[in-house]
């Protein structure tokens, strides 16, 4: 008999849902808008609702779905099922997802077996399925470690490249969530003391230099301080989002000022991930998210400052990816972390 | 039957060996000169007479010893028992110590069962007891996890500051060793990549600011400044590894120019810890080392600088506090190691 997990994805713009195999494919997708402006019983209504509607699209019984896993941001009590509070999702403060979620389920939806026990760490709901809650960076490395850039590995850190820098550490195939759920915080470490002011209050956290916002930064500095550059015209007339790209951009073509800002970006993030080498010695350190799409100028200057690293043997022991899932990572994530908790993956 | 394992912590200058019960109490112990100048052959007869006097010294059946543990400096294989290199004992290339102990053991000693299968990880002689190599600083780290300062946590990440800085990572139980055995350089993040430089090569890595050699430096630097302090004739007529002592005394007295510095390099060290409570969300940090000793200036500093963290729920989750087992430390984390990988620990 096939079986199945169902990945939900919370994201504070979009519910992404997937049913995925053991083998970690995604069978089938699905995807609303979140309307955390709509409150949280809204939210938690539209994966109810996301949950429900994925093994008809899947063309499965419902019966096969062995649990659900909910990869959601903010710090969160994987074994409580509770979200402590989420920046994107206002209002949702110590929040019992799980509990919410398996409750309106429970009510409603024909999935597994009725005297089926849920397993220690999943809903507590008598006659459901059981709903693992996951911090959605840790979901993202899991899945990379699990069927993406990371398969394979021993020891795998993922450093997710946006707004801010996030990421996860799986170790032995174990996500490493810390004594208290809140390991990982990959972004928030000091490589500069007298550095730039972080968004958590610390001074040169290596998200303060190699996340896009501060990619941009600098630019608009060099910019301002009249550096010549095809990313005046550019960056004037970009929305936010786009600038970063339009930097890469602009370094791949050969602007000097946007080749000489990515390569400053890359050694940063070299220099982090040099620390991060040092600390656990891993085969593996996935790089996803905007800057990861970036190219040779990024990457060859990243390479060449992993190379720097002092220890040869943790050096050569490790290499450094871009992540390989897509847009398909949360879901495939959270349903790993649903199969894994279940106790049922292959 | 009472059982036990040796544990040997193999320095530069002393070998110390220790009977270790179930309950990591050392139950004799011994010490002899390591000889590094005689060349390694000599070393390793001491380490083998240091093990087969060990029974003896405890009033113990030698076949009660159900293994024994190395602490050594410098890069090892865990799993082959070989030394890549080890900074203090000169010659020391690829030594496969754990064979050339028990290959000297089988010949000599009548410890265990001569069936005795040796278990996956110890030395591969066919009639002796298991050889378990460890890294000496992963070995402390251990230690302090099983009977000290760490006892009952779930992560915990030791610092020993002495004239570098390095430690270990304990979590669930078990040393992080990396896919490479050469996890946990503590000492080698970078807390401020425009730092000084430090001696593995880059700059400005937490050794290079909180080694007791970082402190002296910028001490002196003070006093050649032409600062005045009581330090100006105590250090000019102390001995190299005296003197962050006696700097520490002076802060305790009142010295300016101490009190400064010794806040300085606490502060240091709290931006480097609060990276570990970032990274790992930790429930247990343990200083070990000569300034792990200071005093209230020290140690205030340090505690109000880790109680700025970031993450609120991480700081709380967090205690820092001094190592509890001073000189046995070596040797119970070797013969801990020994417990540990002998399968055979309480």
């Amino acid at each position: 008999m096939s079986r199945y997990a169902v990945g939900i994805d919370l994201g504070g713009t979009y519910i992404k849902s997937g049913v995925v195999d053991p083998e970690g494919c995604v069978v089938a997708r699905g995807q609303v808008e979140t309307a955390a402006d709509q409150g949280k019983d809204e939210v938690v209504r539209r994966i109810v609702q996301s949950i429900q509607q994925a093994p008809e699209l899947a063309g499965i019984d419902p019966g096969d779905v062995v649990g659900v896993g909910i990869g959601s941001p903010g710090p969160l009590d994987t074994k409580k099922g509770v979200i402590h509070f989420a920046p994107n999702l206002p209002g949702w403060t110590n929040l019992p997802l799980a509990e919410l979620v398996e409750g309106d389920l429970r009510s409603a939806l024909p999935l597994a077996s009725p005297t089926a026990q849920p397993p220690q760490g999943g809903g507590r709901g008598d006659c459901g399925i059981p709903i693992f809650l996951e911090n959605d960076a840790n979901a993202a490395a899991y899945a990379e470690s699990w069927v993406g850039a990371g398969k394979g590995s021993r020891a795998m850190i993922l450093l997710t490249l946006g707004t801010g820098i996030g990421g996860g550490i799986v170790l032995d195939g174990e996500i490493w969530h810390g004594v208290a759920d809140i390991a990982g915080e990959i972004g928030h470490v000091v490589i500069n003391f007298d550095g730039p002011v972080c968004g958590c209050g610390r001074q040169g956290c290596l998200e303060a230099y190699a996340s896009a916002p501060a990619l941009v930064r600098r630019t608009e500095e060099g910019l301002e301080a009249g550096r010549s550059s095809v990313l005046r015209e550019r960056l004037a007339n970009a929305d936010d989002e786009d600038k970063a790209r339009l930097i890469n951009d602009a370094a791949e073509e050969g602007d000097e000022l946007a080749r000489e800002m990515v390569q400053a970006t890359a050694r940063y993030l070299g220099i982090g991930i040099i620390n991060y080498l040092n600390i656990f010695n891993p085969d593996t350190v996935v790089l996803s998210g905007g800057l990861a799409k970036a190219g040779p100028v990024f990457w060859d200057t990243l390479h060449r400052t992993v190379g720097t690293a002092p220890f040869e043997i943790s050096r050569e022991a490790c290499r450094v990816v871009p992540a390989q899932l897509g847009d398909d990572t949360g879901v495939i994530g959270a349903a790993g972390c649903a199969w894994k908790r279940s106790e049922i993956s292959t």
